[in-house]
């Protein structure tokens, strides 16, 4: 199929489970009339505790599904996976791949004025040091980065705990730690899907400690340019610009992404499929 | 193999994940002398938020694998695999299968006074109503239960967020949730095998929202007396009472277990295994 054929074919995204829906909210909202095929591997949820053998082979498993379902461009949603996959996946598929790590790095650079970014995320996608890479890379060495794995901000987002004592003072925690190694830090990168629902609790915590105002910067918000300007470049836009885009979901298990993906994505979720992948 | 020449095998035991060591744990205390074979799935942990089917499926590996290296009875230390797993378990195996939910019910119906029980574990285990089912069916309908999921205890307990302000909230905020359903609970159930941990914290909680003191049931304990009864029942004891067992670890992928391990085991770790099941 030559790629102009492909420009109706929808925008597959996948991740680990319900995070992903943060970069589909970030898609919609700038490619409304683009289709998204989601798949969250809820079956194998997390990724971020997984080593890399393993997040390679799952993502792999799931790029082909989707890639057989049809799809013009591959988004691969979960930092963990874009970690540790994207040149796995590159090799494997003839579309485009997208991970949200490098826009994410390139947004941090942009961002900040000191040249000292933050990165907080899993424990995996901390651990690879896939953003301190990147951010070392575009900015030729001129940006520092410290990353910090923050595993309690998972749940508490799963939960809806977005405001109040408990994430409040987690954040303040966190916010502490990353002030002890890295004290002028002005720019701060949500490495994980998740975190962007804290935006609040971690814009004010990050303000109290640091004693200025910190950019949070949301890898998803950063991705869907990136994806923008590619569909744009390879004449892979939905012809159609007048369309509403349809959203549909897959999952690897039943699972609580009915009740807590609408809270992601910021919009009725409509129907879940279940599928092996 | 005639069941007595088993006695010197060691006791097979599985979980999702690192939570099991407190499983563990309580059968070092209390059986020390026996060997103990223990996997850790953590490729695929958390099995608290995937479907029945899907727990059932990883169980059945968990045990052939178990199973094949040598066990004398199989330990389910896993709150969901038990209350999802136990029959199928004991209908493909030809050992004793304990899981830990039989003996948590157990005794939570012999510390409870005015028959009000709380049941506190991961979405999967409360949802099953496992605890429920067995506490109705052993108290004769006498015991009244309510569930609870608290999905914050686990990557505290894993963050060794043990006690502090975070820990303190988070509990008084679950307490409080429980004390709306069921205002005079004297007994609480902790049906995960990570929430031991946090005992000092819950403990405190539950006195101050519930204005008495809780008895706080922990399942692996209980657990730990069923299965020397049924070595001894049936003749299945460490012939050598004066040894000392070794613990042997495998898990289903590299991870964390390694750092937080000795938290949950209350013991220097030793080697770990990698295995596929």
């Amino acid at each position: 199929m030559a790629e102009n054929d492909r420009s109706s074919l929808p925008i597959g995204v996948f991740d680990s489970g319900v995070g992903g829906f943060t970069v589909v909210r970030a898609l919609r909202r700038k490619l409304p009339s683009e289709d998204i095929i989601y798949l969250g591997d809820t079956a194998r949820v997390p990724y971020g505790t997984k080593s890399p053998e393993t997040v390679i082979r799952y993502s792999l498993n799931n790029a082909r599904f989707l890639h057989a379902a049809g799809i013009k461009v591959l988004v691969v949603a979960c930092n963990t996976a874009s970690a540790h996959s994207i040149k796995a996946l590159r090799s494997a598929l003839d579309i485009p791949v997208i991970g949200v790590i490098e826009p994410g790095a390139r947004a941090a650079c942009s961002a900040t004025k000191n040249g000292l970014v933050g990165v907080i995320g899993t424990r995996g996608t901390v651990e690879s040091r896939s953003y301190a890479h990147h951010i070392s890379e575009i900015s030729a060495g001129k940006v520092t980065t410290q990353g910090l794995a923050c595993p309690l901000f998972v749940p508490l987002a799963e939960e809806g705990w977005l405001s109040g004592e408990v994430p409040r003072l987690t954040a303040l925690h966190y916010m502490q730690a990353l002030h002890a190694i890295l004290p002028d830090m002005d720019t701060l990168v949500l490495g994980c899907t998740h975190y962007p629902l804290l935006s609040a609790v971690i814009n004010e915590a990050s303000s109290e400690i640091f004693g200025h105002s910190v950019s949070l910067i949301d890898s998803g918000v950063s991705s869907s340019y990136v994806i923008g300007e590619i569909l744009k470049d390879r004449g892979l836009e939905n012809p159609d610009s007048e369309r509403k885009g349809v959203l549909k979901t897959c999952v690897t298990d039943t699972s609580h992404i009915e009740t807590v993906g609408e809270l992601f994505l910021g919009e009725p979720l409509g129907t879940v499929e279940r599928v092996d992948v």
